[in-house]
C-alpha cells in the first residue's frame, strides 16, 4: 500500500521543473505528478520530449492539457476587447495563461487527493505571483504550494550539478535569451535587455522577419470584427485560433509586432524584456481604430480608464478579484456596436490602420461633416453652444483677473 | 473727427477673412484693425501677402505677431510633458494656438478701444469654440464677438460673388484638401478624409517624404531632455523652435509623423483629418519612454489620467479653467526626475526608441535585476508577499466558490 | 376635417404649462394634448386639478401616466447601486424623471402624428437640457421641439397678464419657495437658497420634521438588502414603492434627509437648493455601509469612480449616451454579493449605520482579525510583504536623497 | 571602551515596546536607546511615565521629541486640501504620523551610528508596513530593522511572563480597547468593533460627549480658510494646533466627530475601528462646502480623485512614492482661490455647513442665478447648448433604435 505523499508539479520540462521533479521525490518522498498545459507554445515535437522527461524524472502520472483556446475565450478576448497594452506597447503576450496553468494543476491535485502542489518560479519575477495567487485561490485548505526553486535561491549551474550526482543528462549550455512562447506572443529576456540603452541585434528575434528585410512591397488585409473580437480575415470567416495564427504569419513576415517593454514588475522593480506578437498588434491596433468610429467620446474615454486598469491588474496576477468581473461586464457591453471591417497596411515593421467602416458608424450618422457646411444645427445654435461650452472657465478666468488687478498684479499671466 | 466703431479682426488673409474685413466695413460701418500671429505656419513670402492683403481690403492698421515661442512655452511643453496624443496618435498640432491669437486680438481690442473683435470661424468646427470661449474670457465687458462666417453659413463661392461684386480679386481654385500648419505639425482636412474608409494618396501629403521613398537606411538620433523637456540633438544644445526645425526636417525625410486622426468635436459628431507631426511625434514617444525609465509605476498611471485629460481640455478649448493650471503643476512636478538621452531610429515611416538612459534611473538602482538573481530581497521575503499580493481576490474567490457550491452550483466558471 | 397641427405638451398645470398650452394654440393654431407623467409627486387631489386644467385651456385630450415604478427601475436602483451623491450630499432626487416625462411624450407624439411637442423648461436651468435632449433622442424626424417659456423670456407677471387678458384665471400670489416634488425626494428652490452663507428657516421644509423637535429617543431600523437594493424593512418584505413610502415617513419624522446642495448647473453656473430625501438617504448610505463589507478595495474604488460619474452624467440628461448601458453593467455584476442586512440609528436630523451584516462578507472569510493574532498568514509573511509593499517608492526616495547629496542640498527635505 | 552595538528604538512606553527594550539587550546584548515622537496624544504626565519606563529598562538615552506641528504640517494640511475621508467618513486620523516617527528613529540612528532600529509593530496591521517602508526609505544601507513583536508572534501574556521574570512590574490588567491618540484624533480598536453587526457603547468614547447628552442648544460657529487651510475661528486668528484644540473640545462637546470605520487594510482583510476626531471632521466638511462655492466642477472632479488617492497612499504607507509630490503640487495649486468663510451648526452629534462666503465666489461672479432669469446668456444661446449638449449621444439613441428596428426589435429598451 502506497503511503507515498502525492505531490502535483506544473511541468515544462526545462532545468527547474526537471529539478523540482527529483527535488520532490527526494527531500518530500512524494509520487510527482506532472502537469504539462499548452498555451500556445509548444509543437508536438516538444510535447513528446516533456513526456519523455517527465518519464526520466519519476513522475507516476503526466498528463498534458490543450489550454489553448480557453487562454484565447478568457483572457485574449478581454485583452482585446480592452485595448491592453502595458506601457503603450506590450500586448500581455505571456502572463494572464498562469492562471490556466494553475486551473490545471489544483484541478489534478483535488482528483489525486494531493499533499501539495509545486512550480518551479524563481523569486525575482512575476511568475511567481501569479501561480501562488491563483494556486491559493483555487486549492482546497491545507494542500501546501511548495516553490524550490524560490526557496533555494541556487544557480542555474548548482541545480545541474544537483541533478548531474542524480545522473540527470543536463544541458548546460546557456542560451543567450530566455524565450517564453504563447498563443498571444513570444518574449524574448536577458542579454541586452538588461541593458535600457542598447536593442536585441537582428539575430535575438525567433519568429518575425527583420523589418529591413520584410518585402519592399506592402500588404493591404482587412480584418472583420463582430461585437469587438476578430471573425474574418480578408472576408473569410475563421476560427480564432487559426485567425491568430495565419495573421501572425502574415503579419510576422513583414517585420510587424516586434518590440520591447521597459516596465513595472509587481514586486516594484524595473524590468525589460522584449516581445514578438504581430497577430495582437495588428488585431489590438484595428480594434481601437473601429471603436474611434462605433463608440461615442464617453465610451471612449471609460474604456481606455478601465482596459488600462484591467491590463494591468491582469498582468500583476489580479484576475480573481471580483472586480475584474465588474470591468468584463463593462467591456461586454462597450462591444456591442463594435461590428464593422479594418483595412491594415502591413509594410516594413509597421501596421497602420488606413480605413473603418461599420453598419454602426456614428460618423455616417450625424448629419453633419467636420470641416464642412453643418446640416445638423444652425449657426446660431452653434454659437449658442459656443458661448456656454466652458462658460465657468470664462468666469474663473474673470474673476481671477480682477482679483489680480485689485491686488496690483495687473492681468499678466 | 473720426466716429467710426474699430473693430479688431484675426486675420489670415484667406477668404473668409478677407471676406470679414470687407463685410464689417461695410454693415458695421467699422474702422478694421487686422491682426496676424505666426504661430509657425507662414514663411516671409506669406507674411508679405498677407500685409498687402489687409491693406488692399482698407485696414486702417495691420499687426503681424510672432507667437512661436509663446505656442512653445505655453502649451507644446504640456503636450511635452503629459505625453498629450489624441486618439493615441495625435499631438494636437493644431488648436491651442487658437488661444495665442485670441489674446492678441483681444490685447489690440483694448488698446485701441474697439466695440468688438471679429474671427472668420463658421459653425461647423472647434475653432469657433476655442476662439469664442478665450475672447469672452479676456475682453472687457462690453466688447462684442462678431462671426459673420458662421452667422451667414454661405458658401465660398457666395462669399467670392459678394467680393468680386465689391472689386476684390479672389482666387476661386478650390482646393482639395485644407492645410493648416504651425509649429507642432500640419493638419489635411477635406478630401478622402471624409470617408474613413480611405486614404489619402502620396501626393496629398505637403511636408513629409513618402515611406515607402525614404531612404532605404536608417538614421539614429540622440534626444536629450532636462525636466521633461527637449534641450539637445544629437548631443548638441539647441534652442527649442531650431530642434523643433531641425528634427521635423530630419524626421520628415524618412516618412515619420504622418498619420490620421479619426476623433470626436467639441459639438459631438465624429472628425477625421490627416496630419503630419514628424517633430511631436518623435519627441513625444522618446520622452515616453524615458519616463519609464525614471518614474514609479504610480508616476506614470497618474501621469497617464492626467495628460489624457489635459490634452482633451486644451484640445476643446478649454484651457482657462483653472484645473488646467492645477494639472499643470502636477506635470511640473513630474519631471523634476525626467533627465536622460534617447536614442531613436528612424526608417521608412517609423520612429522607434532602441535606447534610454538616465542619471535619474529608478532601473540602475533598484541592486536587482528582473529575471535574475534578486540581490534586494530574499526568497522567503518574495513568497511573504507574493502570499499577501492579491489577497483580498483570494479570500472573495474561495467565499465565491463556497456560495455557488452551497447553491449547487459546482466550482465551474 | 380638421387640418390644425397637434402639439403635444409636457403638462404640470402651473402658470408656465397653462400659458404654453394656450400660447400654441393661439401662435400656431394647435390643437394641443396635455400628458402628465406622475413621477412620485401627485395626489389625488392635484391629479384631479392637474386634468380640470388641462380642460380648461382647451387641450383637446389630456393623458395622465403614472411613471413612478419607471422612475424607480430606470434611475433610482442604479443611484443606490452607484451610491450617487452629488457634492457628496444630494442624491438626485429630482432630474432623471424628465426622461421619463420626455418619453411618453414622444410616445404620444407618435401616435398622434403630432408636428411638435412642447415644455414649458425656462433658459435659466437644468430641465431645458434634459427635455431637449431625450426628446431629440425620441422624436421622429421633423418633429419639432417647442419652448415658448424659454424663448420668450416673460416675467411671471407678463405670462399672468397675457393669460388674463384671455379669460385664464391666474394665481398671481408668488410663493416664496419653488418645491418639486417626486418619488425620490423634494426639492425647495428659491428664497434663502440664493444667498451661500444663509440658511432656510425652519418654516420652509415642507415634509420633514425640524431635527431640533424631532423624538428625543433615537428609533432603530433594519434595511435588507438583496443584489444592492433594499428589499425589506425590520424584517417585513416590502414591494419597493411602499418601502420607499414607509421608510420615507419614519425617517422624515426624525427630521433625517434634510441638506442643501451647492452644485454647478449643466451651462456653469452655481445653483442652489434644499433638499428633504430622507428615505434616499437612508437607503444609500446602508447600502455603502454594506458595500464595505462585502466588496473588495478595488471594487469599491472603481465603483466610486463609475457611480461618481453615472450620478453627474445622469444629472446632466446624458442617459441616452451608451456609456451609461456599460456603467450599469459594472454597477449590476458588482452588486451579486451585496446581500444582507443594514442597522440605522435614526435621531434628530442624522441616520448613523449602526451594524451590517451578510452572508457574502469578507470579514468573516479571512481567518485573521484586524489588531489581533493573524493566523491567515505568518511573522514572516507579513515582513516579506511590509519589505516589498512600498519598494518602488524606497528606491525613488534613495536615489532622490543620493542626487540631493551630490547636488550639495543635503537629505532635508 | 564600548563594543556594544547600538539600537534606536520607536518607544511609546507600552508592554510591546517594554518588551522589545529588554529582548534587545538581552538577545542582541544592545545598547538601546528609545525615541518617543509627540504626534498629539501625550499629556505631561504621559510624557514622564514613558522616560521613567525608558530608564527602567535600561535605555542608555532617552529622546523626545515634538513631532505634532510636523504631522500638522506634512499631512493634515494635505488631508485637508483633498478632503481625504477613507470610506468617505475616517479622516486618516492616525497612520501619517508613523512617518514623523520613523523619520526620528532614522536620524538618532545616523547620529548614534546605530546598528539596527527596532519597532514594535505586530504582523497583523498597518503600522508594520508603515514603519518599514519609511525606515527603509531612510536609513543607510546596512542598518537593519528589528521587530521582535511581529517575529516571535507571542500573546501579550507571553510577553509580560518574560518580562517579569526579568523583574519587571507589568500591568497586566487588559483593557477592553485599544485607544491610539493623535494630534488628528483617537482610534478605539477591540471590544465590539469586531463584530460587525454591534456598535460601541456609550462608555467607549474616550474624548467626546455622548450626542443623546449633548446640549439642546446648537451651537453655531465661523471658521475662516486662506489658501485651503483654516485660519480663524469665530472671527479669531489662530495658530494651527491651537485651532484644532479649540475647536476639538467645542465640536467633542456636542458629540461632534464620532464614527466607526470599515475599511481594507494594507495586507488586504477587512479591519473595522471606531474614531473621535471632532476637529478634523468640521474642518474637512467646512473645507469641502467652500471648495463648492470658488472651484469649477473640473477642479472639483479633479480634486476628488486626486485626494482620494492621496488619502489611500498616505494610509498605505506610500508617502515616499515621487507621485504624492505630484499629488501636493496639484491640491496646492488648487487652493489658490480656497478662502473665505464657513458657517457650521454643531448640534448632538452632527455639523452641519449652513453657510459659505468667499471673495473668490463663483457664484456671484456669473451675473445669473440659477432657476431664475438668466442675464448672462440669452433664450436662444441656451437653446443652442441645449440642443448640442449630448448630441453624440442623441445620434447614438437614433442609430441604436434604428438598427433594433431592422433587427425586428422594435424601439422597446
Amino acid at each position: 500500500m502506497n503511503q507515498r505523499p502525492r505531490i502535483v508539479l506544473a511541468f515544462s520540462g526545462g532545468l527547474d521543473t526537471t529539478f523540482c521533479a527529483l527535488w520532490l521525490r527526494e527531500t518530500e518522498g512524494a509520487d510527482v505528478i506532472t502537469v504539462t498545459v499548452d498555451t500556445g507554445g509548444f509543437t508536438p515535437a516538444e510535447r513528446e520530449r516533456i513526456a519523455a522527461r517527465a518519464a526520466a524524472v519519476g513522475a507516476v502520472r503526466h498528463e498534458f492539457v490543450d489550454g489553448r483556446r480557453r487562454v484565447w475565450d478568457r483572457f485574449c478576448t478581454y485583452i482585446v476587447k480592452g485595448n491592453c497594452l502595458r506601457g503603450g506597447v506590450y500586448p500581455l503576450s505571456v502572463g494572464a495563461e498562469r492562471i490556466v496553468q494553475a486551473e490545471e494543476v489544483a484541478r489534478v491535485a483535488v482528483e489525486e487527493g494531493a499533499a501539495a502542489v509545486c512550480h518551479g518560479s524563481t523569486g525575482a519575477g512575476n511568475d511567481q505571483v501569479r501561480f501562488d495567487t491563483a494556486l491559493l485561490a483555487l486549492l482546497p485548505p491545507g494542500v501546501r504550494v511548495l516553490t524550490p526553486i524560490r526557496d533555494l535561491g541556487w544557480s542555474r549551474d548548482q541545480e545541474a550539478d544537483w541533478l548531474e550526482k542524480r545522473g540527470q543528462a543536463v544541458d548546460r549550455s546557456t542560451r543567450r535569451y530566455s524565450v517564453n512562447a504563447g498563443l498571444w506572443g513570444v518574449t524574448i529576456g536577458g542579454g541586452e535587455t538588461h541593458d535600457p540603452w542598447r536593442t536585441l541585434p537582428p539575430e535575438a528575434w525567433p519568429t518575425t522577419v527583420d523589418p529591413e528585410k520584410a518585402p519592399a512591397e506592402a500588404e493591404e488585409i482587412v480584418l472583420g470584427f463582430a461585437k469587438g473580437l476578430p471573425v474574418s480575415l480578408d472576408g473569410r470567416a475563421l476560427d480564432p485560433l487559426d485567425l491568430l495564427a495565419e495573421l501572425g504569419r502574415r503579419a510576422g513576415a513583414h517585420g510587424v509586432g516586434r518590440g520591447i517593454h521597459l516596465g513595472d514588475t509587481i514586486l516594484g522593480i524595473k524590468g525589460r524584456i522584449a516581445f514578438e506578437a504581430p497577430a495582437p498588434i495588428v488585431i489590438i491596433g484595428a480594434h481601437r481604430e473601429l471603436e474611434k468610429l462605433v463608440l461615442t467620446k464617453a465610451q471612449q474615454e471609460w474604456k481606455g480608464a478601465v482596459g488600462e486598469y484591467y491590463g494591468g491588474a491582469l498582468h500583476e496576477g489580479l484576475w480573481f478579484d471580483p472586480v475584474l468581473r465588474d470591468c468584463e461586464a463593462f467591456l461586454d457591453s462597450s462591444q456591442e456596436r463594435v461590428n464593422g471591417e479594418v483595412r491594415v497596411r502591413l509594410h516594413r515593421g509597421s501596421s497602420q490602420v488606413v480605413g473603418v467602416r461599420s453598419p454602426d458608424s456614428l460618423l455616417a450618422s450625424a448629419g453633419a461633416t467636420y470641416g464642412e457646411g453643418a446640416k445638423a444645427w444652425t449657426g446660431a445654435e452653434a454659437a449658442g453652444f459656443s458661448r456656454l461650452h466652458g462658460f465657468q472657465g470664462v468666469l474663473a478666468e474673470r474673476l481671477r483677473a480682477r482679483r489680480a488687478r485689485e491686488a496690483g498684479e495687473g492681468q499678466v499671466r
